[in-house]
């Protein structure tokens, strides 16, 4: 038979070779409707393979309704098979050259270099081994008990915050939960009001929920909420209250309650993400606004920052009028998170073994932010002034009298300079262009110093 | 001062204790704006602390603004701080009392007991162990290329399916598929043509994503292409085509022909839902869709059923176009897949354990097959007919005369039975009245032949 090629070094088994054979011939139309197929004994003569090898392949496309065979009449080709073949696929793949990046200042990259991986392996290799046959199956969409009390420790001990284990829903990370909570408020054509400027990410996050975004400026103070008196009514209010993405403050206390009053009064919700707050080098961490007001506040919270970001974990803190909504909207978006991470994490918490590495990289990251803060002084002579560097793995620097945009980006990235402008992350434009992001979790002081003097490089020969 | 009381024994630092407690009597208006604080010399032999104790929780207060201090005039309280209290918070636990179950006929679950642990363990710790340092940093929304490359083999070897690792994107199992597929085809109000009957919670997902579903019925040889003919032009159409979803036929090769016409006339997407044909017992896995038209179909895989239902890891092959979209959506939607089980099913796949362990379980699910037939053949003198049994883990049983309906459902839970009807999984009501769903994969001979003694006596009663 014409046009059968077999690959005797191929995986795929001679039977399915010859069932794909043909049926790719039946439909692109060379096996026409109602034509026989040759014997079994022909074709695996023809074929130098055993009969019963052929037999099978028949079998298959018999099965499948390809050929229709009956007792005695030889098997023939099933009608309305033909399909006419399209153009060819054109490749989609798309890739960006990336220069080779010499300093590189981007946000929310803790450093993995100095990640226990050695104490984290063993505690996973733990959890496994004590894994009950049944945390295998479906465990439920809030979460592994087992680690929703260990983050209620977690909370007490870190924040000072006392909640309810049944009140902690687990997430994959702060993302997935932004993505839930745009749901939950109703999403499509749904208000929120956020922070303007606030992580883009996040932004499209809602965005992409169908929600309108209506921006409310943010000063070094956070949010300023005395606009609130003039804001429509919302269903919720994005705050970043611990430390501001991306200018760094902290929320003041007066502001807290004007926020927690609105919220109150226009009956919406708070969502507070506390994405990096247990980083801080002045002080404790700040208390979240949970705190205030269980009720009215939904609360974030993510490990991406304090272990690693491709664990996929994080949480929310509901009130409880959202939290039956909650689990339906899970089971039908993603259904559960895995358990290994669950089952680690709840291993490493419980051990103490995060409060001590968030200890010792408070340390290395207070350092490093010395090393940063130093630099920034002794390089530029021209005037600056810093924001938000009292927490957290970035920083923010204003240099009055410079704009730094788009264009001033893409110099940097080919000088080898990854860093944002704040005004990537303004949903008003033109408020914050004299003001760069500075990642620096991620680097040791002396690619921090070096960095910096590119940067200083950079500006000189860019801005003349 | 009065109302401070301090655990001693507590977690939570002395300093925080202080700090909350001065906190929550500005906020509820016993220390009032404006009111000095006691000095910290005063307090601190008060509370019978260390004076530097009382030092750092005023500090978190300044920082966070609650009170004031200049210069050498006392400590004080800060403006608007007070929030009426609200009402206690109700608790929402729902907790449903559960029967004690003698027969689980539940569909979708995989025999757990019979899982590979010891071999699954070593290999996740072995994956663990050779994780690179950049592997738990954000790793990409497509998901890890060494886990899509082995995907590409076992597509190859278990299918004949041959593509291409670029165009393989992983998720986190077919639900968080079928959500983004919803995001992707447009979500709010597009129309999406769906198998009826079909899964309820596939469709509750279309549902959630604000898709119009319109319901096409399908028969014991699958989706009723004939209908498409009168069919509205939609967005999409969802198909199980390799084991019917609950009715368990496959689709014919001329109504896969027609489907992919159709699909092609009206440029809509065919989602071709593959959610348990590796587990077939009569010749070889049906070949997907996906390989007669690239272009048309969105091809969605899950190791839930063949690995474990907690692993949370599956996967969609995506025509070229929509690839772009997807990676953005999903890098909105929750980021990635955490790493670890990526690695480790990467290595499973790699070293052929998957392969194994399925050919086993499907002499092991073959046997429980052979005894739920044999068993229903020997208690039931009335009328039945089975189908969808030559595949997955599941069959449907039709008792022509009789009706099952949520009360007989509610009835045989009072009874220790957990069994769907078939019209649960039915969109447009009144079809499949007759047919009970069987899940079976889960439980060994034994539990099966006392299962269906059980299911048998109750219909007497029930039916009388």
């Amino acid at each position: 038979m014409r046009g059968i090629y077999l690959d005797r070094e191929s995986e795929l088994p001679l039977r399915r070779q010859i069932y794909q054979a043909l049926r790719d011939q039946m439909t692109c139309g060379i096996l026409k409707a109602g034509e026989p197929l040759p014997s079994t004994r022909e074709l695996s003569t023809d074929l130098n393979v055993a009969r019963s090898t052929v037999s099978e392949a028949y079998e298959m496309l018999i099965a499948e309704g390809f050929v229709l065979s009956s007792q005695g009449a030889p098997t023939k080709v099933a009608e309305g098979l033909a399909i006419e073949r399209e153009a060819g696929l054109e490749s989609a793949a798309e890739t960006q050259p990336r220069h080779a990046c010499k300093a590189d200042f981007r946000t929310g990259r803790p450093d993995l270099r100095q990640f226990p991986r050695y104490l984290w392996q063993q505690t996973v290799n733990k959890a496994a081994e004590e894994m009950t046959t049944e945390q295998y199956g479906y465990s439920g969409a809030q979460g592994m008990p087992e680690l929703r009390n260990e983050i209620v420790g977690w909370l007490f001990r870190s924040r000072g915050l006392d909640v309810n284990a049944a009140d902690i829903f687990i997430t994959q990370g702060a993302t997935h939960a932004l993505h839930l909570i745009a749901e939950l408020l109703g999403g499509e054509g749904k208000e929120i009001l956020m922070e303007d400027p606030c992580h883009t990410g996040m932004l499209r996050t809602f965005l992409n929920q169908g929600c309108r975004v209506v921006p409310m400026p943010a000063d070094e103070h956070g949010l300023q909420t005395a606009l609130l008196e003039h804001a429509a009514r919302a269903q919720a209010v994005y705050v970043t209250p611990s430390h501001q993405f991306p200018l760094g403050g902290i929320l003041t206390a007066s502001r807290r309650a004007s926020l927690i009053r609105y919220a109150r009064g226009s009956n919406s919700y708070i969502i507070e993400d506390d994405y990096d707050s247990e980083f801080r080098y002045c002080g404790e961490p700040v208390a979240p606004l949970y705190s205030m007001d269980p009720k009215h506040v939904i609360y974030v919270g993510t490990f991406s920052k304090s272990i690693y970001p491709a664990l996929r974990v994080g949480y929310v803190i509901l009130p409880r009028e959202l939290q039956a909504l909650w689990l339906r909207l899970r089971t039908y978006t993603d259904v559960q998170n895995p358990i290994l991470e669950q089952a680690a994490l709840a291993t490493f918490l419980g051990t103490r073994k995060l409060d001590r590495h968030i200890q010792r990289m408070r340390r290395v990251y207070g350092e490093r932010r010395k090393a940063l803060l130093d630099s920034i002084a002794h390089t530029f002579d021209r005037e600056w002034h810093v924001y938000g560097d009292e927490a957290g793995l970035h920083l923010t620097v204003e240099f009055p009298g410079l704009s730094f945009d788009g264009d001033f980006r893409k110099s940097a990235l080919e000088a080898g300079i990854d860093i944002t402008p704040v005004e990537y992350h303004c949903i008003e434009k033109g408020t914050h262009r004299n003001k760069l992001l500075i990642g620096y979790g991620h680097l040791d002081p002396e690619e921090i110093r070096r960095g910096i003097e590119l940067l200083h490089r950079h500006m000189e020969e860019y801005f003349g």
